[in-house]
């Protein structure tokens, strides 16, 4: 299945957003300036992880668009879309359960997901990682400059390996302490410098639950804004059964089989074990995995 | 073809390291200490972008590993390797140029690749970005932490793209002004927070030469350590042909034949343009593009 098809059939949460993100134009300050005058500008506000949303619904603001807003982009109907941090305490939701809720529409919650990433980027990175001085947006908020030590800083996106082990018809996944009871998901962790995405995949597979992974393949990708991730999402083979957890990093992993993940998908697992959402990119990874058998 | 025989067969730079990372048990000085106080440990040194390398052959110093040196992992012969900035001014060869040169091994010149990638951000990321305050390396060489405000920082990994663009048997490539003259490779650009792979390869290429990409595959990857991308490597098919540059992205850009690229391959071009070498992930994606036609 082409990838067009395989992100637009089910799609995942963040994975669109319909926004001309016009990165050329970003440095032409009376260009985003003119944008963001306009009364029919829209600017999403968020305060933390939560974004303003009267009655569930996210909702931007029309028009008085602060002048610390980031830019975000131009949408279909030629309406410049900002996003800003904001003091506001009522009416606020989580991104997080927002897209659990299935609530929004696709394309606010990938507006959502980058105004996030972007609105936090900025929240912790005030200064300057190479000299220490206080830094200053540029750029409608995709860079910081030092005018101490001339250094830019650009927003992060952090890779991350999640993949769906597969052995002889069962799947590995494993859950942690924290989350809700009864859920298990594919194992995931973030890449380090000089890996490629296989060795990362690889290497966190065998770190939490002792298995080997041989062959891996590339399946699905989705923007993850808590705070920065880009989740990469694969299927792989095992080379061995004999589970040996890390508790540092898990509670526990198992092998399921196909008619426990049949069962967790549909919500009707006798031991109450259940999967990740449809939203998230572990449910579409499990999914996967289950048909190719 | 699976991407475990598409990696080995023609290895591209930086792929394999062949350490066992540890990961899990950085964290643990007493263990860590034991590895770089042992007689058989190896220590790469780097002066910025440039390795010890005596002869034009990268070497590691035996024994003697400084205290400030980053653990990399463990090779094949239980020896523990790791990776210091050093003062040496004489014998250094650029990372680069050794990667071009093919007379380091693949796995040397993927510890290399960690090393440079891990040692350049400690040069740049001393200060906390979320307070300003100095910082300290920790888990031997993969935090720093933040005394401060108590802010963890973890080692910065860039996804970038980079995309052979394919329309009815020809090929998309472009160049900067400041390459080597002659020489044309596939368009490629950093990620944005809020985006999949294949939105982030469709908006740039269209920013950069106006060409709108629709289907879109990742097939490649390799770590890129100058200073610390991941390359995402893609082959598309384009839907419209008029090429509009950018010309702050490119100094041009235009379409190839087959015949143009098996020439500008094999090095006797007649217009005397040329692709980039084996070991770019570039090269295989429009090798890659051509072998689909």
């Amino acid at each position: 299945v082409p990838e067009s098809d395989r992100q637009n059939l089910y799609p995942m949460a963040f994975t669109v957003n319909g926004l001309d993100r016009q990165a050329n134009h970003r440095s032409d300050v009376p260009f985003v300036d003119s944008l963001r005058d306009a009364p029919s500008s829209h600017c999403l506000l968020f305060n933390g992880d939560k974004t303003f949303a009267p009655g569930g619904l996210p909702q931007p603001i029309v028009g008085d668009v602060p002048q610390h807003a980031l830019f975000l982009g131009i949408d279909h109907e030629n309406i410049a879309w900002f996003a800003a941090a904001s003091p506001i305490e009522e009416e606020l939701v989580d991104l997080r359960s927002l897209a659990l809720s299935g609530t929004a529409s696709h394309e606010m919650l990938g507006r959502l997901a980058q105004a996030r990433a972007l609105l936090h980027w900025h929240e912790r990175h005030g200064f300057c990682a190479n000299c220490g001085a206080a830094t200053e947006m540029a750029d409608a908020g995709y860079r910081r400059h030092c005018a101490s030590c001339t250094a830019d800083h650009f927003p992060r996106t952090d890779p991350v390996i999640i993949i769906a082990v597969k052995r002889q018809g069962k799947i590995l996944l494993g859950r942690q302490a924290v989350w809700k009871e009864g859920m298990f998901s594919t194992l995931a962790g973030f890449m380090e410098p000089g890996e490629t995405i296989e060795e990362a995949a690889r290497r966190e597979v065998f770190e939490e639950s002792g298995i080997r992974v041989g062959e891996a393949r590339i399946l699905f990708n989705q923007p993850w804004p808590f705070p920065a991730s880009l989740m990469i999402g694969l299927v792989g083979e095992a080379l061995n059964d004999d589970i040996v957890v890390d508790p540092k990093e898990l509670e526990t992993a198992r092998w399921f089989s196909r008619d426990d993940i049949a069962a967790m998908m549909a919500g009707n697992h006798a031991g109450g074990c259940h999967t990740p959402p449809p939203m998230a990119i572990a449910h579409r990874l499990i999914a996967a995995a289950m048909a190719e058998g």
